[in-house]
């Protein structure tokens, strides 16, 4: 039976995590709100109160009667059925808590065109935007690229992956995370990539993987937009 | 041998969910960073280039040879270990899906009062702050309390956790989580528990529980200041 992801249509934003791991996978799902009446279905599952385990929010998986939200936990369910993950559980906590910390990275990445809230526009909160870009520009995104670069260098097995010497999830979202922020800070991730060779190395090599290199080429992947979590607006990028 | 919780001195932040969960289990462990050199430890490990698998921030947590940090990810090693998560994967998911829902409220939190960056001070950022935490206040805390009021409600085994009828470290860090709102927005959370009882039954209950009702007396908690997570600034309370 195939997976069944419900996120929001139109943009990237974290269902893409999922997307990009399903993908690699070459596994059989259904992207549902991007068919016709899913946006139905999705708000079934987010508002129905006969959901027992009902998601806070997108992205979320069904697998059957299993029904999974926040993009982390989807990929730790995922990792292993997928083989995205290492068997041993020391390993595959640790590329859960790496993927954490993209999500942390993500969310500030967010944050940083919507500094005062989610619910305003950005037009809203322009002036604010700007003082924020500045510091995620100079100081968290470097800081960000250095932990990884650390770990790249460090993983006993290469430095061509993050954990072990197969390609995990964790390595698909740090290519989405870095492929995310090229598109909005253009300018300042040039710099910054500069700094961090191995991450650079990995995001390129993430995208000539087949399937990757099929599904970024498809129409199934949604364009970068200023709808989405990594929005190009050149102020912002100094 | 003793866990070993690593967290800055000072402040319950971030580690206060590990903290619960180790009381509540009556678990052997030591909060290093408070311990004289302390922090020394805690920098040799957050720094250390040897370390293979460094975390990227406080907290972490060592238990032998293992070192683990983001919170959510601690708790989910710990979880089975201090019998404070359910046995059956999905369940164990569940808590986990919740605990990182938990970890965006706590997120939301803190940037109220900086929404600017985590690198300025608050009086850096306080006409920021003051919009910031009007749209905290009105739309983010009910629709977090909402959730969880649901799946509160709609827990098969009664509503007196929030999974299954044993206490999880999820509760113990929703208790957290609402200590922590009541204290910076003593105000707005009356009114919102108001429409969440089950979830203030909750954290009433947690609090009465004989080893948290006895840490929550002793110097090992640290009070709530305007150092951590949750800031008690009364203009940001309405």
């Amino acid at each position: 039976m195939a997976y069944e992801l419900f996120y929001w249509p139109g943009i990237q934003g974290r269902g893409e995590f999922v997307r990009l791991a399903l993908e690699e996978a070459g596994a059989d799902y259904v992207d549902v709100a991007r068919k016709p009446r899913g946006m139905d279905a999705l708000m079934a599952l987010l508002e129905g109160e006969q959901i027992a385990r009902p998601p806070f929010a997108p992205p979320f998986l069904k697998d059957g009667d299993a029904l999974i939200g926040q993009t982390a936990a989807i990929l730790f369910y995922l990792g292993p059925r997928l083989r995205l993950a290492p068997r041993d559980e020391a390993a595959r906590l640790w590329v859960h808590q790496i993927q954490l910390t993209i999500a942390d990275a993500v969310g500030e990445a967010h944050d940083v065109h919507h500094p005062i809230s989610g619910g305003l526009y950005y037009e809203d909160q322009k002036p604010e935007a700007l003082r924020a870009a500045k510091v995620f520009r100079e100081e968290r995104i470097p800081k960000f690229l250095a932990w990884f670069e650390a770990i790249l260098a460090r993983n006993p097995k290469g430095d061509r992956h993050l954990v072990g010497a197969r390609t995990t999830y964790a390595d698909l979202s740090l290519f989405q995370l870095i492929d995310g922020l090229a598109y909005a800070f253009p300018h300042g991730m040039k710099a910054a990539l500069k700094k961090a060779p191995l991450a650079a190395a990995l995001h390129a090599a993430v995208a000539e993987r087949p399937r990757i290199r099929a599904y970024l080429a498809s129409d199934r992947r949604i364009p970068f937009n200023e709808s989405g979590i990594f929005r190009h607006y050149p102020e912002l990028d100094g």
